[in-house]
């Protein structure tokens, strides 16, 4: 049970979280949480969101084995949004292998990738 | 006319948008933004959001003349959600005075403030 009572209203039962990593800052990506995600993260400490694709609760890492280890959790004005600040197992949070799911720059007309990727996802997801 | 294309129907026309200090990495706030906002911020560098509350395009900056200039756009894998760096004039950008919405970290079962008040907002908002 959250002591914390975060608004989940504004957007259908889920707040935006940014996710960041704890040493170098590095915003590593944005995901969302519903009560049950937020409440799961608090009491283990790895962070858990709501995958709106799937459906379901969703532990960061559970395929790839790159777990978030929550450090510290931050809650904005509203209290409608949290930022997490994580150690990233792995060195990887994004899906297509680069430490950050940021990993492309607007330049012109065009996105460039600035990202370095960690991993090949053909050899982690298959 | 923005040339990237954004996946704007995952959050019913709007995307999410991740707010950095250019030069300290701190998270500073997050908005949305639909599609004007986004091509607003791209031709005039000023980030400009949806406003869900005033249900309008919202110049950050307008009413407390706390403008960012954006310094650096990036995307992220699933072209859904924006990262911001900017230059945040004021030094502050959150309505509370504070320099980051997150003010305030989750020490045990209480919000406990960190953050750094930079204006008094009954002075700025009359």
């Amino acid at each position: 049970m959250a002591v914390v009572d975060l608004n989940f209203d504004k957007l259908g039962g889920l707040v935006p979280v940014v996710v960041q990593d704890f040493t170098s800052g590095e915003v590593l990506m944005t995901a969302f949480m519903n009560r049950q995600a937020w409440e799961e993260t608090l009491r283990t400490r790895r962070a858990t969101y709501w995958s709106r694709s799937r459906n379901r609760l969703w532990v960061k890492g559970e395929t790839s084995g790159n777990f978030q280890e929550v450090k510290e959790i931050l809650v904005d004005c509203d209290e409608d949004t949290v930022l997490l600040k994580v150690n990233q197992k792995g060195g990887a949070a994004c899906h297509m292998g680069y430490r950050s799911c940021f990993y492309r720059r607007l330049e012109g007309d065009e996105l460039q990738i600035i990202g370095e990727r960690i991993f090949d996802p053909d050899e982690v997801y298959r």
